[in-house]
């Protein structure tokens, strides 16, 4: 019965903070933690209950590494996960074209 | 601090449900119940809820009158609600700008 896929839109993408994280994740092959904190402005507490939220769910995953003796840690956008960003960007899209059409 | 100003989007804009409200107020001058029921899919109680909390911030004006016998709810986006509506949408088109620029 709805037809406005906007209601249906994925809100674990659609939170600002984690399109903001997913967004940046889906312009490199891989970025580690720092980049990202530095890239969302986020503070490390939030940026690592985002990662968080977004690992359980499948939609990145996060890999520890050392460089040196330095701890490093990787993220990276799963194929669910970039599935799901192409499906939020889609829906978007079409909201703010319809905006300009009607 | 903080650069990005997506993490400063307006939420009450920012949920699915009233985010297509709002688009549809902002393409017309007014717009009354039954015509937003039909136009977002939402159920009349869902509706109801939003609009009253864009009423209590301030975004919207929502009018009573009779045609006829028939009561009418007129709803309207008020000058507070088409200037943060603009503002989320400047955040948003950036948004996207950013991910094909970088």
């Amino acid at each position: 019965m709805n037809e406005n896929p906007i209601l249906e839109i994925d809100k674990l993408i659609h939170e600002p903070a984690r399109l903001l994280i997913i967004r940046h994740l889906s312009l490199l092959d891989s970025g580690d933690f720092l980049y990202l904190l530095a890239a969302t402005g986020l503070s490390k507490g939030n940026l690592s209950t985002h990662l968080q939220k977004l690992e359980k769910a499948g939609y990145i995953e996060i890999k520890k590494r050392f460089v040196g003796k330095k701890p490093q840690t990787i993220l990276k956008l799963t194929e669910l996960g970039r599935i799901k960003y192409e499906a939020y960007q889609e829906t978007m899209k079409k909201l703010w074209q319809n905006s300009s059409d009607t």
